[in-house]
């Protein structure tokens, strides 16, 4: 089997996954600095990233959405900051409290299943389209269809491997709304 | 929180792993190249070394020793390859059969629970001890031991976590028993 194969293996390609992941939350965790409003995690699975993004930020308020828990229990988040349910009905909730106030919203949405996810990003998109504050940014593991959103190239430090962060328009026009 | 804890965190940790994981795997199967034998894989998990090993080795038979499947269908051994039921027990029959004769074995059997991984090593170890070829392998991620092994260190590339490598003993005196 040729190098091209190896590289492809499930284990290539999580550590890919993962170090892509971890670049592009430090890059947003670096950004986000002087943007007030809380984080969103969407998706807590292991509470891998989740663990990561609460190290990079220990003052920031962090809410994490997720169907279920199966995270180890140091790494789940501290009561009134999980939010369990459906995210289609958890996130436009969270829309009609945070419209216009989160500095960062981590969407690791992704399942085996492409069309079900496809579903899922369209659906969600309005809500994390509205949600971030002027200058905040979205990180999606699938591509999203987010208005006049600008779609930022990942940083240095990725790998090979699809992810997807959106900076909201015209963040520099400095709408300082509190 | 600090750089270090930063580093500490589950996705750091799980990178460093599949990292060290992976260069292990890599430097073994080049290391086994002129040995003959099968190679052993034991702990199937979610499939993901089992998908490495089988894409660097494509020639080896591997035989995958778990206590039930959990892997992606596309990760699954092939009929005749995969032993499932009790390690201790698994293990041991295949000694019976292959005592002497393996040119590698991976055994990713840690789990969260030290002692239980303590226990189960101390009566895995005279198994994994007598299954190699002369100049054959051992990896794990837990401590063996292997009585007149040579722990060898881990190969370039290895991250920062902890694995253990162990070659058979006087495998330079050249036995040939095929």
């Amino acid at each position: 089997m040729s190098a091209g194969e190896v590289a492809g293996s499930r284990l290539a390609r999580m550590i890919a996954r993962l170090i892509t992941q971890r670049a592009c939350l430090e890059w947003a965790a670096a950004e986000i600095r002087e943007i007030d409003g809380p984080v969103l995690e969407l998706g807590l699975g292991k509470g891998r990233t989740y663990d990561h993004l609460r190290r990079l930020l220990p003052d920031r308020e962090i809410l994490v959405f997720d169907r279920f828990v199966h995270a180890p229990r140091d790494c789940v988040p501290p009561g009134g900051t999980l939010v369990l349910g459906e995210l289609r009905k958890t996130v436009a909730d969270a829309t009609a409290r945070l419209a216009g106030r989160v500095a960062l919203i981590h969407a690791d949405i992704g399942s085996g299943d492409r069309s079900a996810d496809s579903a899922l990003g369209a659906d969600l998109a309005p809500h994390l389209a509205a949600l971030p504050r002027p200058g905040g940014l979205v990180l999606c593991d699938r591509e999203l269809a987010l208005d006049g959103f600008d779609r930022v190239p990942l940083p240095p430090g990725a790998a090979d491997w699809r992810y997807f962060i959106y900076r909201t328009p015209n963040h520099e026009d400095g709408d300082d709304r509190p």
